[in-house]
């Protein structure tokens, strides 16, 4: 079958034939008809230095992906050929505490799909049976990969309380434009959002935010603090990794708010503990991945009901060969597209 | 000045000459401009058998109000004449238990206005300024009187988790529709309404859920267990106070899930606790009132940013004159009215 | 092997010979070392009306055990032979909603052991897998056996907040016993324990509540008001399943604090919603089971830490061959046991 | 009356004639029984950087304390000369969002006793009625000033969840030593403290730890994952403020786990958000001052009913006018006391 492989420690990577993977025990074989592309993959085709620390090529990456089971190991049990399935890509153990206790998400042993072990930017892939979320043959392909993105966001704002709150998005990217929508919503009245990127603030306001603040050229803390009369906002979505932002999040937080962490600093932040937190008060809820699955069930009431329409974040779509030019979109000092979807 | 009064023990009231109130110490006087018309002021005007046992007359009755501010007692520091208010009903002694630790609503000594002492079914009303809600000029007279039977709705819903999940209502009257509103509003994904009367299930389908049920002609337990697939919904808001509710309520929570109660029955209701609570593990959550002054906040945001527009509930308007009229529209046989407002 | 079966429609039980269950798939098999007693399986020892409904002679009754693993199933992965392990009764089908959303001790499919399918009062019993919780092997056998018992009251008390709060616990059956050994463990300041046997109230002074209430003899509720001023209490833990026990706890659970429903009543009980659900603005967690296997977490912590100690309710030992004298001892108008543990 | 000025911005203070304070208002004039002293207290008293930039001399400096009302303002409802009271040390304005919504506690405007105005280092005290607190005259004065101090800690503890689980306390600071016989209290199964002073870490002793670890010795964080598999704890309360020991804290804290901040470092502290919070998936919770007064109602039942005694932890009392004497036993390099009362 072809891949999209990283096959050495260098920037790029190559659509290949590889062998089909084997389907044994509690493995799932899937056609991947839809995978969609994160800023991990960025890193990785990039090859920074984040990527030299983790992935050891030769390596198909891609985790995002929805598709039709073709075969199934000998202990899978719940899945069948013929469902279509979409990936959870946190790969637990199901024996270490986080796993027995209702934390899976958290696994201590998890191995990430297509980080740690061959992904789905592939014409298959394969999946243990626990990470294969079976989905409405309703939900375009297209659609169904972006669940999996999707519900980061949906985690992330679950775990806040926007509910006729203030609120503020901090991050145009993806998981910034779902956090928005999401927000939206599940009730946020007065809903901030705080982008860069010309092009990704024309889709922030797609999801009718009450106002989308260019951090490039405001000072986006001030500002929300002006329209709160010093008060600042009962929830901060931090989406963006972004250090200015962690720090004017923290700062618009009200005291006594909640903070949710979700974008990941390339490096160390200081932090002013006494002033940023605890004279503040504040909750910080760390958020990685979906709850698994509480959230994939969100997920999938939200867009099968029509809830949220996901399709003005997908921008664009290419066939898995042509990466390169899907990469040109995201050039970071003139990005151009939303969330890309790639085919093999 | 003039007020409805309940002059004796007996069904009806008079609008009739009664003395100003005074304004001492903690007291604002507040000249009406909207005042709304609530079950328990029905109770109070038919005189049935609770409204006998509780009732001293000769009471003002009346409670959900706003008005301006004219006149403030000596000891009276952050409400001013000119001051637009809306009126928390439940007037708190601030010195128990629930006073000193953040549940002031449930005040072990609360006196309401209205069932207690003097109302607002008046020109004027005199109020603890504890009770006085400061309220946005924007907020027109007849919607801001509403935000007190508004925020019940807000207060319950905001109880159980409906972002994304499946939610029964229970109830057309105002409680079930501004519920209605509230839970679309805060992200229920699928969202059923059971009501029985026709006037009034033409109002919940304004605020389009996706099925409106007439428990009168279906068993609506039995549909939406069919449309879940025998699972139930994750939160039932029961505001009927029907006992055929509350145990079809008990019936479709899933189990697991929350089942919120604020419908008030008028007698005792047979609970299989083994079956409708306990093998089922539900948490049942009892509202009575609104959180002071966390839901009013909500309440401000959601009506002042238009994220949830009362007008379709409040169908009609009486001068305070006309109570009969009023009264008629409500008859139980044949109820065409959402919510009344009463104005001096 | 030796078993101890429900033969027949009607009273009794009989040790008698039956063949050694097989172990395929995902089942493991346990040499039952203790096996300890509940009102379950007295309810089934004596054939009452529920038993009848529920149960299908014939079966091997009893789910509470600890045992050597002796054998497993080709699928099994995680327990080993020689392992020692306790079981969860609860069997839960690992596809429905709640077992995918972390809430799988309320399976809509569940088996209870000893209930749906052959339990352990028997020298082996067959387990699936994921009910196997192994075990220190420090714990004796005896009170590994009460770790499930013992579960059901830390998933109850944590369920509520008793730190630093006032509590009332209803009941001197063993989940009586173990929540107030719980509940003072985890920082109830004041614990009022309401009983009715003689001899289990002696009991329940071995845990050093600050009082017990003898309800045979004392208006329990109207004690706890008296020492409360009226205001009641912060929590109340209703272990006992007695209609009066329930109005009581509802009496005195204060305005808006938390009722437990942990105790199982024969039949419907009439609540009057208004006075004792909803104008005090309570929240009524259900309690069925434990989390799996948080609670089993917290057990574990408290058991091998010596933080808990059960031996003060573990009163009898016996041969499973000689149940009839153990339940001689739980004769309800004269209980002179606490827990009971029986051996193959 | 005599008080205790920092009169210059330097180093000392002095025990001195002041005028007494007006009583006018919601004031309340108390005399001082006992007052304790605090960290906040020695970084004024040392003049250190922090002091130089918030406190405006001339100053009556100190914020804990208990006594008796001798005169109340015109305005004073609830408090009476006679009463015991105790002192909370955040004055909240009573008007803003966090007033308004119960968190008092984090208001806006609020002023701190003894460090924004005059503060009960002195014979007598002025307090609005809101911050005191009526005390039972059977708690000693000298265990009654230390409410203030062990409320921080038991909000801190109620916060998170310990009811069972593994717990690490940094700090061997009086906070640390009230954080300690709290999360004991409260059904912590396995604690972990970490100190660094000797004197110290024999007071946490006193409250039976399961192991109190010298981070002058030991690689702490190693230390407390090897004794738990490398899991780590479900909760960290972090008492200290040391920046070494909040990267402990994050270290050793559990996936999905609670690391509760309370502890205030004096410089920024570079985080690394991916490997210290988000990767984690922790909760954060800030926590300042004491829940109003929802907090002390839980610390008045810990003392009354005994469940707490901090009597091991009160080492020292001295007059106010010995100050010097007490200060030099908090040496940094050589600390010889827990708390310290003073007495006018």
């Amino acid at each position: 079958m072809k891949a999209l492989r990283k096959e050495t420690p260098a920037p790029g990577a190559r659509y290949v034939d590889v062998p089909m993977p084997e389907v044994t025990s509690h493995l799932v074989l899937i056609r991947v008809k839809a995978a969609s592309f994160c800023g991990t993959d960025l890193h990785i085709y990039s090859w920074d230095e984040w990527a030299a620390k983790r992935v050891k090529p030769p390596l198909t990456f891609g985790h995002e992906f929805a598709g039709e089971v073709v075969e199934v190991g000998e202990q899978v049990e719940r899945i069948r050929p013929g469902d279509h399935v979409a990936g959870e890509t946190h790969i637990p153990c199901l024996e270490c505490y986080q796993c027995r206790t209702g934390q899976m998400h958290l696994c201590q042993n998890v191995e990430i799909l297509g980080v740690d072990r061959d992904g789905c930017f592939a014409e298959y892939v394969a999946m243990p049976e626990v990470c294969c979320v079976t989905t409405d043959p309703a939900l375009p392909w297209e659609i169904a990969t972006l669940q999996e993105p999707f519900g980061n966001s949906v985690y992330a704002v679950s775990e806040a309380d926007v509910m006729g709150k203030t609120v503020a998005v901090f991050g145009d990217g993806p998981a910034g434009l779902f956090a928005t929508a999401v927000a939206r919503a599940f009730g946020a009245a007065k809903l901030y959002c705080i982008g860069m990127q010309p092009y990704r603030m024309e889709l922030l306001r797609r999801y009718q935010p009450d106002e989308v603040i260019d951090a490039g050229c405001t000072d986006a803390a001030r500002e929300i603090l002006d329209r709160t009369r010093g008060s600042g906002v009962d929830v901060v979505l931090e989406m963006s990794g972004a250090p200015a932002a962690i720090h004017q999040g923290l700062r618009v937080v009200r005291k006594g708010g909640t903070y949710v962490a979700f974008g990941i600093p390339a490096t160390a932040v200081p932090i002013d503990f006494a002033d940023e937190v605890i004279f503040k008060g504040i909750t910080i809820k760390a958020i990685n991945g979906r709850k698994m699955f509480a959230t994939w069930e969100q997920v999938q009431n939200l867009l099968l009901t029509g809830r949220i329409d996901l399709r003005p974040v997908l921008t664009h779509t290419f066939p898995l060969a042509k990466i390169d030019d899907a990469i040109h979109l995201l050039d970071h000092g003139n990005v151009r597209a939303g969330k890309i979807v790639l085919t093999p």
